[in-house]
């Protein structure tokens, strides 16, 4: 019997008391005990706050994201044990996959995510400066701090390793400590993946806590700095998003729970074709994947009524090749539902779901080494709703195994308000050869899902299927799904922050974000800002260079030697009939004479020019004009040390060429990579 | 007696019976009687989910963005009335200003960002592309479309107009429609603006309700597909927010609460500078302007302790040079609180504030044309709390009126530590001519502040003052400010979108988002892509040019022409001992050239290339190497017709250079303009 361990506190903590029994899913076997009984929950809150909390703050983003990456590649190493304990719970191997390496993957995407897309700094700048005064002196800007409580993780028991480590990715990336509650049942490989995370010694002390077993009073002391996610029925969100404490604290509650997500056929698609061999696979895998305890599996199919037979008969062909039953056996590829408990919960809703349709496929007698009855197993079953638009049973029941409804449809029109029927889910997927049917399906239902699936034959080899959620996108949905959102990339990291607009001078915001605004200081450099090492340059210093004067003679070199001819440059007559209302100068002239301004052409710490973003030609240069540039030092972001290349890091320069009158004639950002000695 | 009228189902509705009485703050008679008897809450949901929002929904942002300004243009030109009837709740003219000036101008912003920052479409493509396969044949997106419920907005009787306008400017935006249920109070100045809008005939039937008097059972029929929002008190909030309906359905709830705002003056200022005075100014305005009733007035003031006389010596004459009185009174600057029954609760609030801390300064004999004692009158107060650490009274109890308390404090941490103590505020403001003081209070304090203003003698004169939350920023705090988030420009559409991830072909999601994808298809144009005009110009459509090889006299000639001869190009000795290993050509040069390459040179429907962005060299061009470039119509805008200008649009390009080994050696995306002919 393993005695399932807390960590609070820096401690781990096995209780004696209060023990609550959990069996295997395929013998039916007690195999753990589960009690949270002597945890100090409110100490364990304080001990996050106050020590957790500050070592995570004091990191920058790209300091947490290397830590994510090292944590992922030491669990990575350490997985044998986490795959052994997951045979317990009646994943498959491919289950487990899901699980163990689904869950490491997202530690890697936040990881890349947030060292190439936040920036090497305690805090995020969000969007871009405001003008909010006419002649710039006072403007806007916003910015992103991490909260300074803990998040409280509650998860479900099909994803014990995934679960949590989706959402500690971007806790730990935001720079917020967790506390983390899985659910009993598969507490044990919870506790298998934070063992391997504590041992690695890898986090700060405090930055992660466990809670197996029952959470006791932990909810009632919850504050604004706080975050509670929670993903499971929608029963149990109900209650938790019910607290006072969570309501009158205004603390941050995001949902996930389960929902009734749809799978499609497009119209266009008939039976012998790629696409619908496609449909039969996809729909037969998402119901085998976890034995259908997904929060993402399909429960409702969308066929249109003229292939409504056939796909029941592929389908069900399909599902009668499926092998169900111990996943150590070689070749099973469905195993039991997580527990006995489980399988009563499911066949209740079969049985209300056999109300409004019949069963067109059951996998009764299919099932391999059962465990003389003592395993948790549940056949494939598969339904049909003649008339899904008269029941809302089959819209509004979820029987969380390897259970889907067929319905028909006559046209999208018909197909959209099925998808709405769901009144909110996490996911819904098409597959069709045609993209206005595509387009049509997304924008008509997009509303009232948090992810919607394409899938052709172009795109099917590598797509990641139906139910997976990816750490790039978002996860979560409106209504009954739960209204929440996790994942998304850096979205994510946003929500265990602050996003507190800040008003000043730009010089001031400048200060206060590391980063050279528009209105802000240029003191000019008394070095030529070339012959600077990365480390010597300052935010703001400034090069104005000398001034050349724009000739015909420029202007037709140019031309020869881009070999760009445009009328607006080459042809006096269109020209005058232009905008421009006689010959300019070649954009592109201006930018390299610009370069030809302020590069400094010895060899020095500048490595390269990489980049240029955001280039406006705001007035035309015409040959005659005398301009001039100013090149200020923006921003500074160290490169991560690689071997065989010297130490470096990119630095961003604001350009302005303007002329004789003083006007802007562009204006732009360059990105260069320039020597660093330390 | 005004009969305050609603708005429900496209018709005006009188109620005759459980009316409520409103009194005119100055005087006290009765001027206006409320009530909302009669009214179908449930078909006024049904009539703005059917009517309102397709309506909405059919157009685009920009079209959304131009009804707005419309509408702006139309309150401005008939606000006169709105000035008038403003005068009975006791409002000043710069109190009025603010609010019907100060709403109006938000339109104006959300149409000039909807129009500047949002696509023309129906839907919002929000990122980046994610690369979520290797081959990149299956990739991710994000989409927001807009909510299929309705938004209601439940406001305070503070900005009867200000209020709504800054939660409508969103919601239309987005294409959601609205219910809207002022304070009863203050309805009768709603109702007059809502008339405004619905006489101007600018919005689509079913846009906007209104709901003068009690909301019955509306908020027990809401759904995932609903928006509620709230401005006002935490005990109504709470009320609201625990509503079994807004928590089941997961119904998006966000509120603005009353706060305990902070004001501080740095350490650094000294009595008889410059932000000294500015800080007194600041102070005395903030506690005058609407008579303190300001979710965001200024509650607690913090002064350095050695500061803390001078403070009190110079806000007392200050605040005792201020007159209060009847505001019809010219040169009254503060005018009576909204009715009687707040001046109970203020004066009860004062009465705790003073069990913590001692009353300064109160202007109590000073109120002029009160109106026989029947108007809604309290004086400016002051307090000082000599141990703010020891007591919570002025960190929790907030006197929604004139009354503001001073509180010492030694060093910053002590300062940032008592701006916590506030549990979440919607601004805390500083002045300092310091800028690493601004840095570490707003580092330290951001994470319990919606907005943090600093202030110093080089942003005073333009500066939009503590009160004032503006459109382009985010308005809302955590914690106590509860928790939620307004305005802040685009992000703000955010709240009433839905954001789904989609998924599939670069094919199938460059169709749905109406843009070319990398990966994408690139069809070979017939015609040259810059002959056609901006209606004949497909989205993928693509020139693949002429190739052309780059020799040493092109890198020799472009650097006589640029003047840029830096060592990576012309030197030999330094270049050997770069990373490029040798000389290369200019990426300035590549640029050039491949406009060369496909730039037509005949006068056409291309008016202008003016910009540039997210420009990449990805691999040296070296002498003898051959580039070809390959130009695709990435995404259409079309520009709003200007007098003196031909019909045009914005057409971004991307351009892909390659060399001989088809390795990418520059990516990046053009801007041009492009004459349309419809």
């Amino acid at each position: 019997m393993i005695q399932v361990e807390s960590f609070a506190e820096g401690k781990w903590h096995a209780s004696k008391t209060g023990n609550r029994e959990v069996r295997h899913a395929v013998t039916g076997e007690p195999i753990a005990n589960v009690s949270s009984s002597g945890l100090d929950f409110n100490a364990m809150l304080d001990y996050g706050r106050t020590v957790g909390g500050p070592a995570l703050r004091r990191m920058t983003f790209h300091e947490r994201g290397r830590m994510l990456k090292a944590i992922a590649m030491y669990l990575n190493d350490n997985k044998k044990e986490l795959y052994r304990l997951s045979g317990y719970s009646g994943a498959t191997k491919r289950d487990a996959w899901t699980d163990i390496d689904g869950g490491i993957g997202t530690f890697f995407i936040f990881s890349s995510k947030g060292r190439r897309e936040l920036p090497d700094e305690t805090f995020l700048m969000d969007g871009q400066l405001e003008m909010t005064s006419r002649n710039g002196t006072f403007v806007g800007h916003h910015i992103c701090v991490p909260l300074e409580g803990v998040a409280i993780h509650i998860n479900a028991y099909n994803f014990p390793c995934w679960g949590m480590l989706e959402k500690l990715g971007p806790t730990f990336l935001a720079g917020m400590p967790a506390i983390v509650k899985p659910a009993s049942v598969t507490s044990y490989i919870t506790e298998a993946v934070v063992k391997l995370i504590i041992k690695s010694g890898l986090l700060p002390d405090g930055a992660l806590q466990l809670i197996c077993g029952g959470v006791g009073d932990l909810l009632d002391n919850v504050t604004g700095q706080d975050v509670v996610t929670f993903t499971g029925s929608a029963t149990t969100g109900l209650k938790l998003r019910s607290k006072d404490t969570i309501l009158r604290n205004s603390v941050r509650f995001n949902m996930e729970a389960d929902s009734l997500n749809f799978s499609m056929l497009g119209p266009d698609v008939s039976p012998g074709t790629e696409e619908f061999d496609l449909f039969i696979d996809e729909v037969a895998k998402e119901m085998s994947i976890k034995t259908g305890q997904r929060c993402t599996a399909i429960r409702r199919t969308f066929i249109h009524e003229s292939n409504v037979d056939a796909v029941i008969e592929a389908l069900s062909t399909k599902l009668a090749s499926v092998r169900v039953g111990d996943p150590s056996v070689e070749g099973i590829e469905v195993g039991p539902l997580v527990s006995a408990d489980q399988v009563a919960e499911v066949a209740g809703a079969v049985e209300s779901l056999s109300t409004a349709g019949e069963v067109v496929f059951s996998g009764a007698d299919a099932i391999e080494n059962s465990g003389d009855g003592a395993g948790a197993f549940h056949p494939m079953t598969l339904l049909y709703c003649d008339k899904p638009f008269s029941s809302g049973t089959p819209h509004d029941v979820e029987a969380f195994g390897p259970v889907n409804t067929i319905m028909p449809y006559s046209n999208l029109d018909e197909a959209i308000e099925l998808a709405k029927l769901g009144q909110g889910s996490l996911v819904g997927s098409l597959v069709t050869a045609d993209a206005d049917v595509a387009r049509t399906m997304v924008l008509g239902s997009a509303s009232h899902h948090g992810r919607l699936m394409v899938l052709d034959s172009t795109s099917a080899k590598e797509s990641t299927g139906h139910g997976s959620p990816l750490a790039h996108l978002v996860h979560g949905g409106p209504g009954r799904a739960g209204g929440g959102e996790e994942m998304g990339g850096v979205r994510a990291v946003h929500h265990y922050m602050q996003r507190t607009a800040i008003q000043g001078s730009p010089q001031v915001l400048s200060s206060i974000g590391n980063e050279w605004y528009v209105g802000a200081d240029r003191p000019e450099s008394q070095i030529h800002p070339f012959k600077k090492y990365f480390d010597e340059l300052s935010i703001g210093e400034t090069l104005t260079t000398h001034r050349r004067t724009v000739t015909e003679a420029d202007v037709v070199n140019f031309a020869g030697v881009s070999g760009d001819y445009f009328y607006a440059h080459m042809d006096d007559i269109a020209a005058k009939e232009s905008l421009f209302e006689r010959r300019v100068a070649h954009g592109y002239f201006v930018l390299s004479a610009a370069a030809g301004l302020f590069v400094f052409p010895n060899k020095g710490p500048v490595l390269a020019n990489y980049g240029l973003d955001n280039l406006r030609f705001t007035q035309p240069v015409y040959p005659g004009d005398t301009i001039q540039a100013r090149l200020t030092c923006k921003r500074k972001t160290e490169k991560e040390p690689r071997e065989e290349e010297v130490l470096q890091g990119v630095v961003e320069w604001h350009v302005d060429v303007t002329n004789q009158d003083d006007e802007l004639v562009a204006t732009y950002t360059i990105l260069t990579l320039v020597e660093r000695q330390s």
